[in-house]
């Protein structure tokens, strides 16, 4: 805990993308800065669906919050959910712990999954939004193909069968893993299966993947992933989900038990206890200086914040989130030095997927669109740059040249739940 | 699940070193092996403390079955637990699955922690034989400096102080590694704890460490403990560990709350379900060759195996499961060839235990001990030699690398439970 001192103190809720320019950016300014977040890491959710394709370990797209930090005195983090907060006395609460008082909060609590209200999707969809999720989805791709192994009528079932709902980069570089996983990992692992019977269905509601691509992209999507094997079904959407089954539209049923699903996302619920106004998805709706409307010492950035520049909505990628705690660590300086604050510019860098081994799209505002292996190595690059800390890029790098050159993948392991103390809901 | 065939079928429980050796001696001989495990990985246990201490990743220490034995189209692995076994139907019940028929039995599931009936130990001390007992400690030891920094006063509690019972080679190794964490990592990240207060307190009921070395390594193991600052209690039994403390003998109390078991193993239960002769520690008791008797087929190797050899039971060591193992695969091919089996004979190879950086001991048959840097440099080299797998060997020497380097651990992420569909108990 921070000793007690008159600089100005700084809560941001949030360890992702934009709650770690907050800090990073506010490190050697006259402020203390608290960092939020229910992980005591920052999770790299871009590679989130290759922990979950057994090609990356859980660790390397996990960095310590208070690793980032260690070197800045004035920022520190701290474990917890946020469960209220008071605008007018200007303190938070956190979980059962004591108020914590704060003099500008920022939220940066990300996003999400949004079902829509489809029937079934809160209790047998999988989402894909954080390491956890992650984790358990690799257990049970590998505990279905286990027990088919043990009896191959299970097949029929659709134990074999991956549903993914949503044909955004999500679900696409999803799909695109999962075709590779089964074709050149686990047809290997497991001989005596018919592994060719391993299907992965991807369903979009669009007649499209990758809608806010361009056509080139969304053609070579198509392409890449049905050569892979994958059975892309556009225009379709999904009627409801059953423990062993979904149902599209027009009453087709595919029987499936696990089913992914990428198709939307929402603001973090955690806006229900913050006493804010919500706009589209739950997203808090913010003025242009990113500042929350009537509550003076809050910000929203990133996927959480609705922001609107010249009549669009400002997508919710990485970068936009990135600017944005730029923006509002500047305008909080502004703020507690009396200046005008400024408006939020979106700076688009640009937005890619990939698809699978040497497959790619990217696109970058004013060039040509990239496809194949160019893009794919474009993507690998920024990937790794983006991600934080050199060990976990060393770890990166030695997961993808290893499956490169082996077509092998390394964490394919059925973790179970860490095992704590007996106790752990007794007397401890 | 293997084609019908005349070939014998050879079955396997526990892909420890000892099960692997028989599936590696067997892989082109003419029989069918099956190798059971409860997870679909080989556990590296040696670097168990590691994963603990926030030095590597639970993967780095786990081996996919499958993939070790991808190319032997003979060697098959199957996920489960053994409840059952007839020896005189020859078959075996695996969970809740058919019946799994076999010509020869090899048991190889290696060992359990013996709280030796310490009262509250079953219930309140932590195990470290399983990757899910190592994650789940990391995650308590990281979640007890967080909740210490939230709130100081929990130091007096015992908050931080860990308290590692046992001083054979796995409690000096744990805490020397527990004691490099607090002073080199933790004390960085956590600026505003007292990290000076947290405590490593190492109980041995011995007068000495490391028990079975000679004299200089266990003089070296204990200085180069207590230089690091642990706390080496020799002579001290434990009465009693209830949730916030451990009654020591003559009735001292030393308030903790993560109390680690690293007294004693004896044999896994599941000898139980298997109907067979047991003797000290719960151990099979075995012939000569190996073979249990008065169960014709079956053969005990490892841990789980009660082996004396010139009237001294044999060390539980990996070397001793490698070579059981691979005796155990030539005597059932002699019994199948209507060959005499041999009997076992253990070459010791040595042992050697870390305490921390450039600090070992390690001893080899008919040679000085070597104690310090050369000894750690040795135990550096032959655990890489020992881990299997390239891509975990690389994934190890990066992440020691990191640490040497750095003085940093990377992984310190405390992992929630994977998350399962809601359904997991119901529906699914």
């Amino acid at each position: 805990m921070a000793a007690p001192t008159k600089r100005p103190h700084v809560v941001v809720i949030g360890a992702g993308f934009g709650g770690l320019a907050v800090g990073r950016e506010l490190a050697d300014e006259p402020v203390d800065v608290t960092i939020i977040d229910r992980n005591n890491f920052h999770t790299f959710l871009p590679l989130l669906y290759q922990v979950a394709t057994s090609g990356l370990n859980a660790a390397d797209v996990a960095h310590s919050v208070r690793a980032i930090f260690q070197k800045s005195e004035r920022v520190h983090a701290r474990l917890g959910t946020v469960t209220g907060v008071d605008w007018d006395a200007r303190t938070m609460q956190i979980d059962e712990q004591e108020p914590l008082a704060f003099d500008h909060l920022v939220v940066a609590a990300g996003s999400a999954t949004n079902y829509f209200g489809v029937p079934g999707a809160d209790r047998f969809a999988f989402p894909l939004y954080a390491l956890d999720d992650a984790v358990g989805l690799r257990n049970r791709i590998l505990e279905q193909f286990e027990a088919a192994d043990r009896d191959h009528s299970l097949i029929d079932d659709g134990a074999l069968t991956l549903v993914v709902v949503g044909g955004g980069p999500t679900g696409v570089e999803l799909s695109g893993a999962l075709a590779e996983l089964f074709d050149r990992v686990l047809r290997r692992d497991f001989a005596h299966l018919p592994v060719d019977r391993a299907r992965v269905v991807l369903v979009e509601m669009e007649d499209s993947l990758l809608t806010p691509f361009r056509e080139r992209s969304r053609h070579h999507a198509i392409d890449a992933l049905r050569r892979r094997g994958v059975e892309v079904r556009l225009a379709t959407t999904v009627e409801s989900i059953e423990s062993d089954r979904v149902v599209l539209a027009g009453g087709e049923t595919v029987p499936t038990q696990t089913l992914i699903w990428a198709a939307g996302v929402r603001a973090n619920p955690l806006t229900e206890a913050l006493d804010v106004p919500t706009g589209p998805g739950g997203r808090i709706v913010v003025d242009d200086d990113l500042s929350i409307p009537d509550r003076e010492a809050g910000w929203a950035i990133g996927d959480i914040a609705h922001v609107v520049e010249g009549g669009r909505p400002v997508p919710q990628l990485a970068p936009a989130a990135i600017q944005g705690g730029e923006l509002v660590a500047a305008n909080i300086l502004a703020s507690i030095q009396g200046r005008p604050t400024r408006p939020f510019r979106y700076r688009d860098k640009g937005t890619m997927a990939t698809i699978g081994r040497r497959s790619a799209v990217a696109e970058i505002p004013r060039a040509p669109a990239l496809v194949g292996s160019l893009a794919w190595v474009a993507w690998l690059v920024l990937h790794l740059y983006m991600l934080i800390g050199f060990r976990n890029r060393v770890s990166v790098l030695v997961n993808w040249a290893w499956n490169y050159l082996t077509w092998d993948r390394g964490p394919r392991i059925l973790l179970r739940s860490p095992r704590t103390r007996h106790v752990q809901n007794g007397a401890g």
